[in-house]
């Protein structure tokens, strides 16, 4: 069950060639961070990273936000189309033995309401252990609307994983918990 | 092709710790039975099952229930949530080779009309064979849903993949079989 | 990034028992062939094939369309339900090695408009390398369906997996590709 004993931590990961390399301002890591300032009431502490592209370096940065770091929550953005180097959803299988479908449906299903080309998005979400793993687009609109979409139903979800306790400021998302049985 | 000659045999299995220790009545077993007594027009007969959850439990349950006892449907609730413990999806894919992904993705976008949580889980259908399995939530209430989404196909698949008959009762649920090619 | 300089080549590959053995004649190709014919305003190249449903026959083709022929996109129809002959979607995941699931999840959400049985449909998406393969149901009618649902995204993926440049024809099938960042 949830630990409600201290600020979670949200590891907050950009994978892009161009980002990392600095040829690019990252635009999306920002905006996931504005994001959360605002979503979340409870106290939280964010990890940024900023990688290339690419399966190890993605594999590799949520295995160690995850273990060493201690991250409750990772975020990713970029790398879930069907580009060569678009492996951010093999990454999290790869580092989160168990896969949470529903995230990926719901968040395809919102962004169609946008773009047909949301269905050649790949992204999902899965846990490590007690590190819960959620793919985001690249576009910040497009995160916008996929984090509004899963948001509510995460604080519950890091209680059943076992990560932090976390609440969300009802008056931006309204999340839910079920009353246990 | 579907075996008209005999009454169809369905499995009806609770995963549930606190359930199979006598600490917990079990409702989701008895809810599921009761939904079937009303949905089903052709004889059939029930077998319950309340065990343990986990891995080995489910599985081998499921396997028993399909290879030994010759169930033609198996319906299993609780265990496809995220926590540590709930291994019904992992349990199912195990025991049966093939998953049929459009079930738990209906089941999923009905549940989510209830409860913004419904996207934790990780409920599937698969089939052993002749047998189909179907992964439905613990709670009373979310099982109704579930199964209202998916019954009108079941008899079909039922057929397909050369399952006992079966026919719902049109004034509860209007199952559809398309005429052959 | 896609390649403009040449005519697409797309397969149409029917998998049918029936159909390959001259005990039925395929509606769906043609039907497919149509809807390509109307809906795509940039020149391209269709190469038939009738196969046996089967895994080793479905993957096989897929191999050699996609890597002989040199197809940009292969249409297949038949062998996406759950009877012990159809092992269209295990075919297509061992010939591609990415799948890109919101093809599948989409597909089934409007099938499910006309039909409850449309969830037993295993019909998926995936990609090898510059070619995309996409898996339709066995119904001209239910072709048609997908073919709209998923069609307005098809040229923005080819561009992102290098194939050829597809266009299609506004009147029929508005597609979509967003300005690179």
């Amino acid at each position: 069950m949830a630990n409600e004993q201290r600020a979670a931590i949200i590891g907050v990961v950009t994978a892009s060639d161009r980002a990392s390399a600095g040829l690019y301002e990252d635009e999306s890591g920002p905006a996931i961070e504005a994001y959360l300032r605002v979503a979340l009431a409870t106290p939280f502490r964010i990890e940024r990273r900023i990688i290339p592209d690419g399966f190890e370096s993605v594999r590799d940065t949520l295995i160690d936000l995850a273990d060493n770091v201690g991250c409750d929550l990772i975020v990713t953005t970029g790398g879930t189309g069907p580009s060569p180097r678009d492996l951010t959803p093999e990454a999290t299988r790869a580092a989160c033995p168990r896969e949470l479908p529903g995230f990926g449906e719901l968040m395809r299903q919102v962004s169609l309401t946008q773009t047909p080309t949301a269905i050649l998005s790949r992204q999902l979400a899965a846990h490590r252990g007690k590190c819960l793993v959620i793919n985001l687009p690249g576009k910040p609109r497009a995160i916008e609307l996929c984090l509004d979409a899963v948001m509510p139903a995460v604080p519950y979800c890091l209680d059943l994983i076992g990560a932090a306790y976390v609440e969300t400021d009802p008056s931006r998302v309204e999340s839910f918990r079920p009353k246990a049985k």
